[in-house]
């Protein structure tokens, strides 16, 4: 295969980083600002204001500079104490995450782990919470970005309440591309990241937490812990004017300005609707193919999704091809999944033609591959849902 | 007083967020790059390929997406173990930070405090040392921005090494605006971040990380850590190509390199050598005013100068003057110092007419406030250091 185009326009198709507005991008480069001087404070009370909708919560949303790795170290750092048991649900690489992080922090470990691709499944929580009722704290996954799965928190949220273990889950992919409702559900904690379908650069994470997740994380016995801590980071941001316990990447906080009035121009339900349809555009298309979709999907997959290649190719080639030839970074499968899979993002600031373009690009390269494609079934498919949806589409 | 005019013209003067080039601006608004596709990979090998010679050393530079204080609970997080003996040195609001942060790791902790303004003495150092001899790590801060001290870290470590001890030193403020010979000096652990004298945004810091330090950090006993860890971060940029255990702040990462290119092109001898130019400058401006020097500065504060107020006026005041009325914003004094202390910051992306500028403002403010001054006397004296080193002065 000759060496890669580099002057070949190039689309950012993955699941994060993803794609981001120009005003986003224009805002990022506009000059810092100092964090405790009036400018900032202004976009900053802004910006903590805006956060809680996209939650669904009347929580204060607290702010670290860290990816969301860091936000969800910021849960098990504050909530796990030494010892103490825990219940970690994993069905993917984030899943999986929880777990290392609640390993780290020495956790006395429970696992519920029903398989990559599954979904979690409330009445198995419900059980294994019987079972272990000193439990406290259970970590779960709204959208496991590594398979495509949005599990349903709400159910899981019952079952934890009904035991009296507080909840944290990270959404990270899902906050704004799927349904969060986290007070109406009774989510204790709820972490995030900014470069999903918060349209932003990462650099940049959220935790919502309730009162009494941080009455729990005030108790003593804890890790070590300073600059992911709760308390701190609320009594600063609680202050008038808001103020942050160290330098925020400015930046990022002015482009996330930027980026959640653009959500609330376009209204959260019409963005969670424009999600659904990329996704319901996105499996018609796969399906067209004659290609399966992986583990088990649903209605709520609206954030990502996962295709099954055809097991007679090399699956591994198929990011590679998409990338090298046509300028289109999408992601593969990780881990277990390598060359099994192929991701179509649709979270944030995705439209028609984005997944359109993925889907004929994926129809080229399967071609290339070898696989029997008539070109234009996938991207047909897709555009009949756009079709029969009769409502202008939101384009990138 | 009239309300703060929205339209007047701003001029960034802290110490840190610092202004920043336009190229690097620039690259901060470039779409995100996935952060595993090889553009990015592109990027992050220039970086960390770059990142040692700031730091004098043959380290691998540990990066990661947090504030400066991120990197400075990394080292105590790798490297300090419940009761076990520490060292912290604080001559102001950073070295403080060191004992929060030892003091949340639960260190037995021994404190070295001369008090703020004062230079930190390698002797006593070294008799501390003597008299603990537990005694395995020691921190200390390169330069002190809350007071514009830099002190003689070169001799610290000679005091650390001859007990053994590692030495993990805070250079945020200091790194490209002051001297920093890691290796040579033979100091272990180094943190700094992205928004001073790297002239970046903040939301990216750094640990150059001994291989003594890396045996140590692997020690167990230690309290939890993930985000923040060092072997996980070094085996992932370890890796051909490098990579990132997480989604690193991308559009940060681009801009570094492109400020790190300035700093190569620029020369950092010449660098360094500007530092000590503006520093001599601001120094011989405020000596002109007849106020002065805020704690024991000597030739190696470049990063910041730290001017005393005169008693007779509201010396709070002046930040805020010089922000609502003339757009500057520059920085006063924390905690104790409120009021007492104005600093002109000349880390980073500074030149001749920045401090010129503070100067000429500062003059402004006080005399409003009733000091009296002569127009342009501080202004003068500043020139004519500019005068005598009869370079091109660079200037922002």
């Amino acid at each position: 295969m000759e060496p890669p185009n580099p002057y070949i326009k190039k689309y950012l198709m993955t699941a994060g980083p993803t794609p981001i507005p120009p005003q986003v991008s224009q805002a990022m480069a506009e000059p810092p600002l100092y964090h405790r001087g009036p400018a900032f404070q202004e976009i900053l009370r802004r910006v903590l204001g805006r956060l809680p909708a996209m939650f669904g919560t009347d929580n204060d949303v607290l702010m670290f500079g860290a990816a969301g790795t860091g936000a969800m170290e910021s849960a098990v750092a504050n909530l796990v104490r030494p010892g103490e048991p825990v219940l970690a649900c994993a069905a993917g690489k984030f899943g999986d995450r929880w777990i290392e992080l609640c390993e780290a922090y020495g956790a006395e470990l429970w696992r519920y782990e029903p398989g990559w691709g599954r979904r979690l499944d409330a009445g198995e929580i419900d059980r294994l919470l019987t079972e272990q009722p000193d439990v406290r704290v259970v970590f779960a996954t709204l959208s496991e970005t590594s398979t495509g799965i949005v599990h349903d928190i709400q159910a899981i949220a019952e079952s934890a309440r009904a035991h009296g273990a507080i909840l944290a889950v990270d959404v990270i992919s899902g906050l704004g591309a799927t349904e969060l409702r986290q007070d109406e559900w009774g989510v204790d904690v709820v972490v995030a990241g900014s470069q999903k379908a918060l349209m932003c650069p990462p650099g940049l994470s959220f935790a919502s937490v309730s009162e009494r997740a941080l009455e729990h994380a005030a108790e003593p016995g804890g890790m070590g812990r300073y600059y992911l801590d709760w308390a701190r980071t609320a009594k600063a941001q609680r202050k008038d004017p808001p103020n942050s316990p160290f330098t925020p990447p400015v930046n990022i906080v002015r482009a996330l300005d930027v980026a959640l009035g653009l959500i609330e121009d376009e209204g959260l339900d019409q963005v969670l609707a424009r999600h659904d349809l990329l996704a319901r555009a996105a499996r018609a298309g796969a399906g067209a193919l004659g290609l399966d979709l992986y583990g088990d999907p649903d209605e709520r997959s609206t954030v990502v999704t996962a295709i099954e290649l055809p097991a007679t190719i090399d699956g591994g080639k198929v990011p590679k091809l998409l990338r090298d030839r046509y300028g289109i970074t999408a992601n593969g499968g990780q881990e277990q999944l390598k060359g099994r899979i192929l991701r179509i993002a649709h979270c944030g600031y995705f439209g028609a033609f984005d997944i359109l373009t993925t889907l004929s690009a994926l129809e080229l390269v399967l071609s290339e591959l070898g696989h029997d494609v008539e070109m234009g079934t996938g991207v047909g498919a897709a555009q009949q849902v756009f079709l029969e949806a009769g409502v202008p589409v939101p384009s990138a």
